[in-house]
């Protein structure tokens, strides 16, 4: 059976299971997958006793994670069992669990075990850790991707619904291509970093691996939460809420990058992959433009050979200083150069990052979201082991530039090499816009409907809300907001743009109101079979800047609904019938404009 | 005469004075005040006949800054003249004029000269430079405060209507303290910093130091606006565009300093000063609340202390490295401290740095502005030069932390010390809250009348539109949005909360309409002398959330205005007349809830 949360949810409330029986299983897929090396530590059937008691006698539907097992990559902390980060000399017990942790558990959620990575997080490839080289959950020969190895793999063997990863340069991201998985990587400060070791402490964030949207978004529902104890902490937007999540409606316009600045390094059944999810998603109705990808390869750059290694340093003070033996060469490596650099250097590097950003943030205006490959190509665990730091740096092509910008991504799969390797795409946006990636990704996965992690059940169509883009929104105007009308400016400074000269459906009558300047129509519907088309324009106003717009406006005037020739209803100018004394009614001639001219 | 913007424009409208007639006046006050060492650089009579030409033949009132005279701080670019920063051996000439320079010349305005400052705008006190420290505009014994020292005094002295400055830790509000003028220290981004001479790249901005708020909104209307050149440039929000400027109107609660964490090191006349401007704010219903300023001192250390010194040795490379004793010997014991911080260092201040800016986001969220003195006392200029790094960091108490924490502050004057040496305030407030902050210190202003500037001109009681917070909205609900109905969650989700609990004014009827579920009442303005007061919440909803909102509520209803019980309007539901089909006249049940409890 696959362990995703519609699959649990009706099983625990048929009471077809318990969570003590999903746990049996889980507990057999592990010892199955052993030599995978998915596990620092599993938790024992002690470790277990005191969650499922905790359940018992409560409701499955009354918890939203009632049960669900996760895993949790072992640089985030949970209460009483040790954190590692892969090196077996800066162990600790914490005493609390992570503030992210806390609120799955609070959910429902039931930890699995904490999940093997790359040595304090720093790799793509899962294969630097003192543990062992965690194993691809679909050919164990290659790597698992990484750093968040175990947490990926888990859940695509079946041993957890989801599973809580860390990302600073793609660990989020890269396993789940690597295991056909959706990773999301939210927005900076979305999910509390409180109790994660940091990595790059400006830039971390903790990541949602699952096997599909929904689930994704279930996790991050819960998870998300403003936290005063993380100075990185933000406050989710409205237009970023939960209630935003569903399946994406409506055209998009997706950049793609130039053939010139695609790197597969030599990998065809990747370059393959991509060309063919492409030429999918293309046939769909996406719109896919070439934008310009060389601010963001060489932020990608800076990551690792600018001064950000500094805070790699930091977070492995002072145990790298005074015995870096405890860390793996490669590791100790990498780390170590962080000491190097000087501060006009790092303030340098900060310059051209935001030289960068500014090119960046235009790119990503021109377009819904970017769409790039997750990862370049995938690379057996041998071949890591014989050059570990070039093949790695390969890994982050796509991915090391995301958190030096502030973006959000949701990596999701769509398809398979032809070796039955799995392949999968990244989609890219601004901060914040986390629920519309995650409504994109959905809509698109609907297209490739492909079997869910490596378990190989079966695509599940899920019901989910129809969403769309609430960040403008379409008005017709009738009167004084008319372009070259004298109330039109309140539009044009608040950054609406017009969307189309039209008429209304043919049930109108429009009044000229009594009083003014300025002088207003009103526009009502008229009885059955004595209304006209009228005309109007439908303006595009920014959803922020609308409220104070219909604040603004004075009785008998206001915004409700207006049908346009076209049978479509948009929001429009209404006006209260108490507003006709005095009155003259004007619908003869059809439209405010037409009656100034003729009057 | 005084050279305020209303005065130049209606002498110019009146063709009572032309450009030149101004800056005749001008260049006596500038050999009046020759030894105030005001200038690096005058415009000559050659130099000024470009300027002075092409105006020649415009109306006065075809260009908003048509022939007014402004100071220019000398690390600030203006084509064809050069620019100093107060070295000597700093110097070049720009081919083209910064970013903001261009626009305000564009609009009209002729510069008057290169100001006078502390070198590479390290320090806020005037006195360290090479053409001589720069004398207060009321007693040249005194520091004028810097570092844009002689751009503020040059407005004071009636030199100039307005001036440019620059800000990183208080440059652009000290001097304006110490000379009786408005200083606005704009968001970081809002005027481009292209053609600006870096002193912490990641910190400056442009100010602007004008006799009054007006003449401040004006220019800053003109000089804002996004510059794809620099990176730092930042879009302006709509609800921080000029037409938000006005006179603050409705409550104002300012967080103010627990006595234990004001310092005026020993100054018993602005201790005074600002004791009695806090009792005159007070007493006109301002609320004053204390606040925990302890995280804004940690921060304004850090600016110095930390390493975001490593900034100011960028800027001045390669000079400072290859000839050291180019510099002055205050000015490179400071900068040449940059060069010693590691990127370790650097990071870490940065963490800290974030704490600090979380907590300073809680305390500015309780209240609507914060307010400082601006200075904590001033100094003689011999006081100075015996002691010129402890007393110019006493200086920066009340501004250091500003740009650090990435906030806009706008400086203004409210009083004199009995031996007549000007005293201010600021205004401190988030990011893109410039145009709010500028208005509360215009109605702040009028309780205060004072003088404008050196000059004397007396105070001048503008005209000015008011203008309030923008922010939420109070929408009255009847129906399925009251406390406990089922479309309640809409407002809650918004970040809503109730303000009251009421009735509308006696003049309206209610419907149940037709159809449902959700029931839904509408409420009409009913035929004269046949209303009814029904019950209504009036609920307060954030301004970018309620567009969705009203973009969200089905025909036949709609928002418009509703009269409340106390004779004021709202914001509120409304119904089309059309709507009534069907419908049953509820009024007398006198309001939903109680329809649905007798239903």
């Amino acid at each position: 059976m696959n362990l995703s949360l519609s699959t649990l949810r009706a099983a625990y409330a048929d009471k077809e299971l318990s969570p003590r029986d999903v746990f049996a299983i889980i507990g057999e897929r592990c010892e199955q997958y052993r030599d995978h090396n998915i596990w620092i530590h599993q938790l024992s059937s002690a470790e277990l006793e005191p969650y499922f008691q905790r359940l018992e006698g409560l409701e499955p539907t009354s918890l939203p994670l009632y049960g669900i097992p996760f895993a949790i990559k072992d640089n985030i902390d949970l209460a009483g069992i040790p954190t590692t980060a892969a090196c077996e000399d800066f162990t600790y017990t914490p005493e609390s669990s992570a503030f992210v942790v806390q609120r799955l558990i609070d959910a429902g959620a039931i930890p699995v075990g904490k999940a093997n990575l790359d040595q304090f997080a720093t790799g793509l490839v899962g294969t630097r850790s003192p543990w062992g080289a965690c194993k691809n959950s679909f050919d164990p020969s290659m790597v698992s991707g990484g750093s968040s190895a175990g947490s990926a793999v888990s859940v695509a063997l079946g041993m957890a619904t989801f599973s809580l990863g860390t990302d600073t340069a793609g660990s989020g991201r890269v396993p789940a291509c690597f295991n056909n998985l959706v990773g999301v990587k939210p927005s900076i400060g979305l999910l509390s970093a409180s109790g994660m070791l940091p990595a790059c402490r400006s830039l971390d964030c903790i990541t949602i691996f699952a096997l599909q949207c929904d689930d994704a978004n279930a996790v991050l529902s819960v998870a998300e939460g403003e936290d005063s104890s993380d100075a990185y902490s933000r406050a989710n937007p409205f237009a970023n809420s939960t209630r935003h999540y569903g399946q994406w409606q409506g055209a998009l316009r997706m950049g793609v990058l130039p053939a010139s600045q695609l790197a597969f390094f030599g990998h065809e059944g990747y370059e393959q992959c991509y060309q063919q999810s492409l030429a999918a998603i293309g046939s769909q109705g996406v719109e896919l433009v070439e934008v310009d990808f060389s601010p963001f390869i060489e932020a990608a750059r800076l990551l690792y050979e600018g001064p950000w290694v500094a805070e790699r340093f930091i977070a492995t003070s002072p145990l790298i200083q005074k015995r870096p033996e405890a860390l793996l060469d490669v590791t100790r490596t990498i780390i170590s150069a962080g000491d190097k650099g000087s501060a006009v250097e790092a303030f340098r590097a900060q310059y051209r990052l935001k030289e960068l950003r500014k090119a960046a943030t235009a790119i990503l205006a021109s377009v819904d979201c970017l769409l790039t490959p997750t990862a370049a190509r995938p690379y057996s665990i041998d071949e890591v082991n014989a050059d570990p730091i070039t093949l790695n740096s390969h890994l982050g092509y796509y991915t090391n530039y995301m958190n030096l910008f502030d973006l959000a991504g949701v990596a999701f799969p769509t398809g398979f090499t032809s070796s039955g390797f799995p392949f999968g795409l990244t989609l890219v946006g601004e901060a914040f816009t986390d629920r519309r990636l995650l409504s994109v990704a959905n809509r698109l996965q609907q297209l490739f409907t492909l079997p869910l992690g490596k378990e190989q059940s079966p695509y599940q169509q899920l019901a989910t809300l129809p969403v769309s883009d609430q960040q403008r929104i379409a008005v017709a105007v009738c009167g004084a907001h008319l372009q070259g009308q004298p109330l039109n400016w309140q539009l044009a400074e608040r950054g609406a743009y017009l969307l189309a000269k039209t008429s209304s459906a043919p049930d109108y009558k429009l009044y000229a109101l009594a009083g003014g300047p300025p002088y207003r129509p009103g526009m009502v519907v008229a009885p059955e079979g004595e209304g006209c088309a009228i005309e109007l324009e439908v303006w595009s106003v920014p959803s922020s800047e609308f409220g104070s717009f219909v604040a603004g406006i004075p009785a008998p005037l206001g915004i409700g609904k207006v049908s346009l020739q076209d049978g479509s209803v948009v929001s429009g100018f209404i006006c209260e019938a108490s507003g006709l004394a005095g009155a003259e009614d004007i619908s003869h001639f059809g439209g405010w404009s037409k009656y100034l001219a003729a009057k």
